[in-house]
């Protein structure tokens, strides 16, 4: 089940993603599918329908979430991009957060911020927070997740070499788009998007520039889940990332971002400098 | 004017503190003060008394505000800490986050993470955020500040030493106490608190083992908030941490931790192990 978070007029509404053509991968906006209209949020109540349905053509997406406390960021979990960045992949996962004002959704614009020349896209499979969760166990991690969704973790890479620190090139507005919507395992039947052999891909104008699978994670999602909570508590609505495969590179302003994990979906966000 | 957020029964309220004797810089909690109560949350609504007084010894003060996004951390502010640290100041601010999942508030107890061996006090002077705010110039920076309040910026100084990132060392649960309450400067007159001259202290199990002045902040208050607004957006309740003086140092289990500014007031919190 996909759950979508949209704009109506002057309220932001929930809505199950049906009706999608598996032939056609393209961004949410494009797609032919619609939305059957939930009551309330689907992270503290269960879905009910309302009796309407809007086109997907016909909907704005925001972000499926914005978390309430927290961005987790994973870095260096895919041994070949800790190759490309210049470093052996680390015994435990590096940690590093991204607060809530970086959050954006589908089609609204990365802006690359004065004080960097050099920022990169970073497509990742993140994971959905569904109730408090703290000293987790990898074995009991599936019951602290809500669902799946697609993060670019857009980052200020020179900033991120020449800083003590990872805040400034992580944090910056617009640096967390994550979308299109949340895939959530359906209850009591087979969950059909398996987050440990998922294709994850960038496209820059188009052209596929970064391409990796879940299967080469370092720390698993059970893993990740279980370590963060060890560090501090995660609340309903935070995001954990999983790390970014290898084939980083640069976006420039004008061009187009679009990230996605198979099964999961498709976002695309156009890129300004102000 | 100092306003205290607390608990009443079954619900968090808002007050502003008088009737403190200057002569009794004691922990909130010992004080012969009391409480204005005030409708509604400071933060919105321009402060108005309820009617209801409660004294500060039957009152159970929490922290003053919960960051509806972030904390900002800044490191090695003052010259003598960064040489205590071994190494220079550096040219620009160091920015570091804290979750809101790591704020408690006074006599809270920090509880020591299981996976260090070395957790620090750093007292430090705190700026509550007002308004929504970005790219402010520094002389604007007063316009979006509610007011003052101390933090301690407890510090896992093992892993700052040898992780990647700051994150678990400056993240964890209770690893920032906030309090005792929030000074805020009354409107149309004379702000009595500098934050360009106040005193800050550390005291453990009652004896001062750190002991500054922000007149020695190498980044000034208004310098900070400018800065960090151009990295992101602040929001209301936001808070930005303004760095430690020299003679950081260790907490143990069972001692108790104080930390002051002089002219807001002072927290002490025990320090626990799970």
């Amino acid at each position: 089940m996909k759950i979508a978070r949209f704009s109506a007029g002057d309220e932001l509404r929930y809505g199950i993603v049906e009706g999608l053509d598996p032939e056609d991968p393209s961004p949410s906006g494009e797609s032919a599918g619609h939305l059957i209209v939930l009551k309330g949020d689907p992270l503290y109540t269960l879905p009910e329908a309302t009796g309407q349905v809007v086109p997907l053509s016909e909907a704005r997406l925001v972000s499926p979430v914005i978390p309430r406390s927290k961005v987790v960021g994973i870095g260096k979990n895919y041994a070949a991009h800790a190759a490309e960045m210049g470093s052996e992949p680390p015994a435990e996962p590096v940690v590093f957060l991204k607060p809530n004002t970086a959050v954006i959704g589908p089609d609204a614009p990365i802006v690359l911020p004065e004080w960097s020349d050099e920022v990169h896209y970073e497509a990742e499979l993140a994971v959905v927070i569904r109730t408090v969760a703290k000293d987790i166990d990898p074995a009991d991690a599936h019951r602290v997740v809500l669902g799946y969704t697609v993060a670019n973790d857009v980052t200020a890479r020179d900033r991120q070499r020449q800083d003590t620190t990872w805040t400034r090139a992580k944090s910056f507005d617009t640096s967390c788009p994550l979308g299109p919507w949340i895939e959530v395992p359906d209850p009591g039947t087979e969950a059909g998007f398996d987050p440990a052999a998922a294709t994850i891909r960038t496209r820059v104008d188009g052209l596929v520039v970064q391409e990796g699978s879940t299967r080469d994670l370092i720390h698993t999602v059970p893993e990740l889940i279980a370590f963060v909570s060890r560090l501090f508590t995660l609340l309903p609505g935070d995001v954990v990332l999983t790390g970014t495969p290898a084939g980083v590179g640069e976006i420039r302003a004008g061009q187009r971002v679009e990230v996605s994990v198979e099964g999961i979906g498709s976002m695309s966000n156009p890129v300004l400098r102000r």
